[in-house]
Order: C-alpha cells, then structure tokens, then sequence
C-alpha cells in the first residue's frame, strides 16, 4: 500500500493504468463534478455535433492519469502537485483508454518527480497529453 | 441550452460554479478514475499524513473548473482544448469550492479563448490556479 | 419489515432474488469494493481472456445471495454468519440471475439456519454454489 | 497491469488492500446488490439491534478481499474459484478495513493458488476470517 519513494525510480520509468470508460462513468463524472454540458449527456444534441455521439468529459479521461500516478508510479502517498493538460482527441462512451505516466526529471533534494502523461483509446490514438509534477512518497 | 459565443465574451468576463465536495463525492470518484490512493479513501492511513484527513482528489477538484466551463462560461457546447493546473492546497470533504473562469485573452480568428481558472474553498483559500483554453461554441 | 424465525421456518423452505446485472452494477461494484481487475472494466484486455468480454466480479454475483437471505428467507433482520462460494461459470453483463437460497439444516435452541444457496443465469446455467450458515431474527 | 503468475509467488507472500467503508459504500452496495435489509439501510431500527447503529453488508466486507486478489496478489488478471467467508465482527460505518491475502497453499501443476483471507477494522478486530481459491494469471 505505498509507493515508490524518489529513491525507487529512474527515468524512464513508466506506469499505466487502463479501464474502459462507460456511460456510466460518464453520467457520475457529470454528476459528481457538476459538468452537465450537453455534449456529454444530451445525446439528441451531440448527434449534431462534431463529433456525432456524446464524449467523454476531457477531465474524466485525466482522471485516469491520476489513478496512473495514486495507483501504478509512483504509486500510494503520491501528492499532485501540477498538471498541463492538451486534449487531442475526444473520449467516446466505450473507449478503453489507456494512461501511461513515464519519469521525465527528478528533483531529488525536493523530492520533486516530472512524469510525461498520456492517453491513448484502443485504436492507438492520442486523447491527452501532459506534464505531471508530484512528490512521491517519502 | 447554449453557451456564449466568442463575440458575446470580453476580456475579464468571469464565471463561476460551486459546489460542497462531499465524502460521496470523493468516492464516487474514485471508482470512476480508479484512483484508489489511500490518501483519499483511507481515514487511518490519512490521518498521519500531512493533511490529517482523507482529501478530495486534485483532478476531482479540477472537475469543477470543467462545470464552470461548460455550465458557465462560455457555457454549454464549449470544447476544451487545453488545462494547466498547480494544486496549492488540499481540498478536505465537506469544502464548499468555489470554482472561477475569468477570460483573459481571445483569438478570435481562431475562436479559441482563455481563461483564468481558480479554485477556492469558503475560507477564500486557493486550492487551485491554472489557464484554459476552450473553444466557445460557435 | 421483518423475516420469518427460526419457528416459522422448515427444511426445504425457498427464497429468491432476482436481478439483470448491468454494466452500471459491475462498474459501481468496481468503484465500491476498488477491486479494478482489467477483466472486469477492461473491455480491450477482456476481449483476449478466455471469457472473450469483461464479467461481473464474483463477489457481486455472490451480492444477490445476500440479497436473497436479508430480503426474502430468512429476510430482515438476518445476521450472516459464513458462507461458502464456489464460482462455477463467469456472469456476463447483462446476465439476469437468480440467487435462491434452500433451508438445509436447522439447529434451533442455537437459532441458527444453514441454506443451500446457487445463483444461475437466464439459461440456467449454475454460476455460483456454496452454503450459507445465517441466524434468523427472533 | 498484470498480476505474479504462480512461479513469481510463494508460500506466505502476502498482499494487502485498505478502505475506509462509508455509508456511501454502504448505500451503493446496497442498490447494486439489493440487499436492503435494514440492518445496513435502516438507522432507526438498526439502533434497536444488537449492534446499536447501522452495519455494513457482510457482502461489502467480503468483497475488499477481492479487491486485494485483484490488484495486489495475485494481482491482475486473476481468476476467482471458491471462496469462503465466516463473518466473526460487524463493521461498522466509518471503519478502516484491511484486507489481507496470504498464500497457504500453491497446486502448482493446476495453476491453482490458495490463499487465507482476512478483514481487521483499525482497532485490529477482526472482521473476517476465510479461504480464498484463485487462478492466478499465465
């Protein structure tokens, strides 16, 4: 149940963490955030929209970045401290989106980690890409 | 059921959503993200944290600025493009945040916009800054 | 609002419960219990396992039996004591299962009851079996 | 995003998973499973019973153990094949769980892996004692 303190990791070094996101991802994502855009639960409006069908909300698909980092690298005790974030593609209801965060910088005497953050759908293709700065664990 | 368009926004417009982040929240969000870190669904693991107690996670603090956005300002039919985020002080269960966009620049040719995003809690705390950029819809 | 003794019980008495399992089901069990295996919320990964699609986490089928034994024989107010689970056959989302629980055996000045208790699907194909030992309210 | 497979693991390895259960669990336990007695969902006859307040589903206790087969050992990827559960204390809404899975048995020509499984509240009471039987992933 802990993470990988600054000590553990290298560059290079890459954590993912994969799940298929569901209408009912989508639908507690809107309620929980409050995020009731149309274009994410208004199916007879997105039908007219770019993108035909309702999408993901791009913070929901960097949620899973933050599992990614809580979850896999560094993994528990991990504190969030910055994050950029460049939505590309959109998220559609049923995507299996994968993140994958891979140390970039390392701090060490501020015990300060650098991850370059991405995710991808099952097709391969890039939905978000960013920076992340966290504290591992000490 | 319409956001603004960019013609209809001015520099410095600001928008706003709030909401009391709730343990039910928190959790609902981690299931949804998978972010399982104990740092937010584990009390005595927390309790010798830092922070003393169980914190929302940052991206579900974020998600507000996303409400703010899309329920807001431009309003619903937004597109975003782009998030930065420096989390600078924890969200506990039970803040009432405050999320706030304020426009600061617009490329009009482009109909791309950005915006100012902060979080606060009811003691005015900033928990969260950063920048948008969103395309309002047309 | 309250189940049947252990004296308005008799050997061979039945109970059931009923449910389609849905994808919402699996994905709030995923969120509730944070037991995020790939095969259940990863379509992708599940599509190369030997069930060819994401199931129902065993555990949620073995839900509905709870169900069965605190909502309809004994019903409530039982108090679980043990159970035994052996899964027998995966829950796909979607499946409709039945749990039905059988009085087996009864040791009445200890007012405690043992069922026979299965879950199967739609087809009736056995998905679960084991015995759970309960006492009925008094 | 893959579990040990039966030659990475040995006779008293142990894998952990912790929660603090809430009354949002228990609420979303008791909608996905059914199970609405009103020992978990009913405050004013739950402080009429031996336990004084409402407890958390036996089912709910039980399925933090999957969740440490699933993601911490074996881990991802792992099937489920028996379990079985004695139920020794309540827990109680607001109780820190930990689940802890300990190899006790490996059948190695099977694939077939056998675990002891307990749940302790954060006092060190403990919860639930059983048997897991598991498959871990090839």
């Amino acid at each position: 149940m802990k993470g990988k303190t600054i000590h553990d990791l290298n560059i290079g070094d890459e954590g993912v963490f994969q799940k298929t996101l569901t209408e009912t991802d989508v639908y507690l994502f809107a309620g929980v955030s409050g995020d009731q855009n149309p274009a994410h639960i208004n199916e007879a409006y997105a039908a007219g929209t770019r993108f035909k069908t309702r999408i993901a909300h791009g913070m929901l698909t960097a949620s899973l970045v933050s599992a990614a980092l809580g979850m896999a690298l560094p993994g528990p005790g991990t504190i969030y401290l910055e994050q950029t974030l460049k939505f590309t593609a959109p998220t559609r209801i049923g995507d299996t989106v994968e993140a994958k965060v891979k140390v970039v910088e390392m701090l060490s005497e501020k015990n300060i980690v650098k991850l370059e953050t991405t995710c991808t759908n099952q097709a391969g293709e890039l939905l978000l890409k960013g920076t992340a700065t966290v504290m591992p664990p000490k």
